[in-house]
C-alpha cells in the first residue's frame, strides 16, 4: 500500500571546526511522498557511524566528495523494506545501503542490495564483521601491507572495530607476533584474552616507541595504522627493513584545526627500504568475494568473534559518532533503530 | 715486480655532530707490504663522494654498518692495476672497487671488477652515469615508483648526480612532464636547458608548495625524492590520487642533531591512496643488466648527458663531500686523484 510517511533526518548545517558539536547538525521531518515506481520505502535498523564521516564534514578534496550543507546526512544503514514499487524486492527483505542518519529511506531500489539473515549472526554484522568495516581490515592486511606468513604485526586502535579484525585474520594467516595498542586497561585485556594478540598496551601508559619496543623486542613487519601521530612515528622506529604500513586512518589527527606534525624518523623510510600505502576501502571492493568466503567460514567456524558498541536512537547518532572519535567504543559502532 | 710502497689514506677517527669538520679525520701514510698470492694493488684515478656517506659516519642501525673509528673510510673507486698478483687482472686494467679515500690500494682481487675503457667516455663515469648513481635513478623510478608512461614527475635535488638522471630516464620512459627543483639560478637553467626538464624552480625562491603548485597544475603521480623535508610535505600536497613516491635520500637533515618534524599532511597519503617507498640501491642491483644495456643505448645515442663535479687531489676529499653536502655539485661530484 502506498502511503505518505514522515522520515525523521539528520542534517550538516555548518562545517564542524575540530570537534563536531550539535550545532553543526540539525534534525528535521521529511514527508516521503507516495512510492514512485522503482523505488523502495526501508525502515533502517542500524546504522553505521564511522571515523571517514569526519573528512567528509570538511569542504576539502578527498576520497569521497564532502559532504552538502543542508542536506541529509548519508553512510552505511541496514533496514527492512516496508514498501516496494520495485522487482525483486519484497516487503519484510532486509536491505544494506548507504542511505544512513535516518529513520525512514525511500529511494530508488538500485541503492539497496538484499542480504540473508543468517542464524546466530545480528544484522548490525553487515556494517561491521560482514561488511566494509572488515572489508578495510581484510585488504589492508593482505593486500596494501602485503602481509606474509611469519610478519609480526602491530596494530594500532586495535580494539576498535577494523583493528579487532585485523589482528583474528593476521593470527589466521599465520602471523609470527601480533601486537596491539588501545586506549584503556579493559580494551588492552580484550586483545589478548579475546582477540588473539600476543602483546597488547595502553598508549596512554607511557611512550608509544617504548611500549612498543617492548612488546616487539625483534621489531615488526607490517603495521596496520588506524591512528596516525605518534603510533606511526612508534611503527617507523620498530620496523625491520623491508617494513610495510597499511595507513587507513589518522583519527588521532582527524579533528585538528592545524596540520599535525609529521613523524621525525622518516628518513628509516629510506635507510630501512620501509613503504607506506594509505588506501581507503572504496578502491579495494574487488575483492569483496574472496574476503566474503574467508569471513563467512571463519564465523561459522568460531575463528572469529567481534563486538559492537550499540547507542540507541536516531537522536544519539551525533553521540555516538563523537564517542567514536574519542575512541569511547569496542568493536564496530553501530546506532539501533 | 713486488714492491713495497705507501698509501696516503683518510680515517675517521671521531663521529661528527651535525656538520663533519676536518677534526673528525686524521691523513695516514701506510706502508704497503710486498703482494700476497691473489692481491691487487691499484693506482686511484678517481673517487667517489655520496650522501649516503654521512649516515655510515654515524654509530646508527642502518642499511650498511656504520664506518669504523680509526680505519680507513671507503666508497666507489675507480682504479689502474700496478701490481697484480691475482689471475684475470693484468697491469694496466681499470678497475672499479670500494677501497676509496685513499690513493693506492692493495686488497684481495675479490673486490675488484675489470670494465671495459669507453672511447669518448671519461673513466669517472663508472661512479656517476654508468654506476651505482644513475642505478639508483633508474630502479627508484621505474622499480620503486612504478612510473608510468603519462605520468607527471617531479624531482627534487633535481641538478644533483641521481637528480639529472631522473629527469632524462623520465623523459625517454614517457613521461607527460617532468619538473625539477634545484638551489641556485644556474641550477634551473641546466634543468630545463641540458636536462630536458619541462619546468624547474629554486626552492630557496620561495614556500615549495606554491612553487610545485605552479609547475604541475594537473598535479604529480610520482615524486623522486632527494631531499626529504619541507620537498617531501609539498609533493604529498600536489600528489594525484594513486601518487608514488620514491624516498631515496634526505640530505636536506642529513647532519641535523635533532630528528626533523616530518610532513604535516600525512592524512593526504590515506585520502589519496599514496604510496611512499624508501630504498637504498643496493637492493636494487639485480637490475644492474637491464641498467646497463639501456643507459649504454642512450649515451651512445646521445640521449642522455651529464655533468661531473671534479675536485682534485686526495687532500680536497673532504671537501669534495661537503661541498656535495652543500649541494655546491652539479652532476656527480668526483675526486680526481
Amino acid at each position: 500500500m502506498n502511503t505518505p510517511a514522515l522520515s525523521t533526518q539528520i542534517q550538516l548545517v555548518s562545517r564542524p571546526v575540530g570537534w563536531p558539536t550539535e550545532s553543526d547538525f540539525r534534525t528535521v521531518s521529511v514527508e516521503l511522498p507516495e512510492l514512485a515506481p522503482g523505488q523502495l520505502r526501508v525502515q533502517n535498523l542500524f546504522l553505521s557511524v564511522d571515523p571517514y564521516m569526519r573528512g567528509r564534514m570538511n569542504d576539502a578534496r578527498s576520497y569521497v566528495a564532502p559532504y552538502q550543507l543542508g542536506e541529509t546526512m548519508t553512510g552505511g544503514a541496514i533496514g527492512r523494506v516496508v514498501e516496494s514499487a520495485a522487482e525483486g524486492f519484497s516487503v519484510g527483505d532486509v536491505v544494506l545501503h548507504q542511505f544512513g542518519w535516518r529513520d525512514l529511506v525511500q529511494e530508488d531500489a538500485s541503492g539497496f542490495r538484499v542480504v540473508p539473515e543468517l542464524p546466530g549472526v545480528p544484522l548490525s554484522a553487515y556494517l561491521g564483521v560482514l561488511g566494509m568495516t572488515a572489508l578495510t581490515a581484510y585488504v589492508g592486511l593482505l593486500e596494501v601491507a602485503k602481509f606474509r606468513e611469519g610478519d609480526t604485526v602491530f596494530v594500532s586502535g586495535a580494539a576498535g572495530a577494523v583493528g579487532t579484525m585485523v589482528g583474528q585474520i593476521a593470527r589466521l594467516k599465520g602471523a609470527k607476533r601480533v601486537i596491539g595498542s588501545a586506549g584503556s586497561a579493559e580494551k588492552v585485556a580484550l586483545l589478548t584474552e579475546k582477540y588473539g594478540y600476543d602483546a597488547a598496551f595502553n598508549y596512554k601508559d607511557g611512550p608509544v616507541t617504548e611500549q612498543l619496543a617492548a612488546a616487539a623486542p625483534d621489531g615488526i613487519d607490517v603495521y596496520f595504522d588506524n591512528v596516525g601521530g605518534e603510533h606511526l612515528e612508534a611503527a617507523i622506529d620498530a620496523f625491520n627493513d623491508g617494513g610495510r604500513a597499511a595507513l587507513c586512518g589518522v583519527i588521532s589527527q582527524i579533528n585538528d584545526t592545524e596540520r599535525a606534525e609529521g613523524p621525525r624518523n622518516l628518513s628509516n623510510i629510506v635507510t630501512r627500504g620501509l613503504t607506506l600505502t594509505g588506501f581507503t576501502v572504496g578502491n579495494y571492493t574487488q575483492h569483496f568475494p574472496a574476503f566474503s568466503g574467508e569471513m563467512g567460514a571463519w564465523l561459522q567456524n568460531g575463528d572469529v568473534v567481534f563486538d559492537e558498541t550499540v547507542y540507541e536512537g536516531l537522536d544519539h547518532t551525533l553521540d555516538a559518532f563523537l564517542a567514536l572519535m574519542r575512541g569511547a567504543n569496542t568493536g564496530k559502532m553501530v546506532v539501533k533503530l
